[in-house]
């Protein structure tokens, strides 16, 4: 009975490895390389450590975390959607779908369950935890930018707009200082000449 | 008071970055690149989120997995020092205090401190969350061994007589079932040509 489920639940942590492999459109801060989407699920999993205080309501940190860790699984079969990137989100939903269904069903069924309700309630950001995680999951990448020099802004092309739209709405309602805070550092960088066109 | 407290949790957080390039013994499962310990940190937090089960005294997990967030970050500052290499225990243990003042003090000091004490007894390895989360640790290295064919323990020349003595001693203390499933398939790959002569 224990070896069975110890050959499921390293099957699934085998699987887990690969997310080490999914690039991401960010770079590290000193932008020296893109960032994987296993490095940046442990980095947002500090983040919500550090700055659950912010949140807009109460929230279950541990719980943030435990999202956070797995939030990110899916890209393992479906790949990462770049927020700023041009993708169907109708079909990516299925593709995330289809590896939920794939990377929690390894685990036995009492475990990925529970981890599949938790990461279908990221998905629709209801839950204050959820809100909370999500806005978390946006924080990050913009800091990597702020320290970078604009990296995935330039590649992508991103206006200061699209940020206020794609970031500043979603940071803003589960993280409101944190969002008052980085708003003013954002319009800094994009006042620079790398930002007043980034696309150049 | 927010915007200061923001100001020192974002610093501890890009510091953590950098936790991304420290560089492990061990490689990805595929064996495609060495690992980093940021990485690694996040697979091991959903090792204990799958296999706390496993624990010889029953774990507050959550714990478990702050402890496993935080272990490595030391590391930043003082390295990663391999299990199967060769470095002075007193010096790096002096190096890594200094990077624990150091890293725990960007944060404000009610956070700091609760996390700094939260390493201390991960060092410690008294307490039964601490005991699973050391085992826990031990245990991502030989599944990648087993994945990759042996790569760290080739690098290193490791014998099995060592993997028993530096990995088999702490994993059956925190985590005796998963000794258990494990010794077998570690036999066997030391049982096999590359195994018989890691050095080779």
């Amino acid at each position: 009975m224990s070896e069975q489920r110890l050959n499921r639940q390293f099957d699934f942590l085998n699987e887990a490895d690969r997310l080490k492999s999914v690039l991401r459109a960010t770079t590290l801060n000193d932008g020296a390389r893109r960032e994987n989407s296993a490095e940046h699920s442990w980095h947002i999993a500090l983040y919500a450590l550090a700055m659950a205080e912010h949140a807009t309501r109460p929230v279950n940190t541990d719980r943030v975390i435990r999202m956070l860790l797995i939030h990110d699984l899916v890209e393992i079969d479906a790949g990462d959607a770049p927020i700023h990137g041009d993708h169907d989100p109708k079909e990516q939903a299925a593709r995330e779908q289809a590896a939920a269904d794939r990377l929690f069903g390894l685990l036995p069924p009492d475990q990925g369950g529970p981890l599949r309700a938790l990461w279908e309630e990221f998905e629709a950001a209801q839950s204050d935890d959820a809100i909370f995680a999500k806005s978390i999951d946006r924080v990050q990448p913009v800091m990597s930018n702020l320290c970078s020099g604009g990296r995935s802004w330039i590649d992508y092309d991103v206006t200061a707009a699209q940020i206020e739209t794609r970031v500043g709405a979603k940071v803003s309602r589960g993280a409101p200082a944190v969002w008052a805070h980085l708003k003013d550092r954002i319009a800094a960088w994009f006042a620079t000449d790398a930002g007043r066109d980034p696309g150049a």
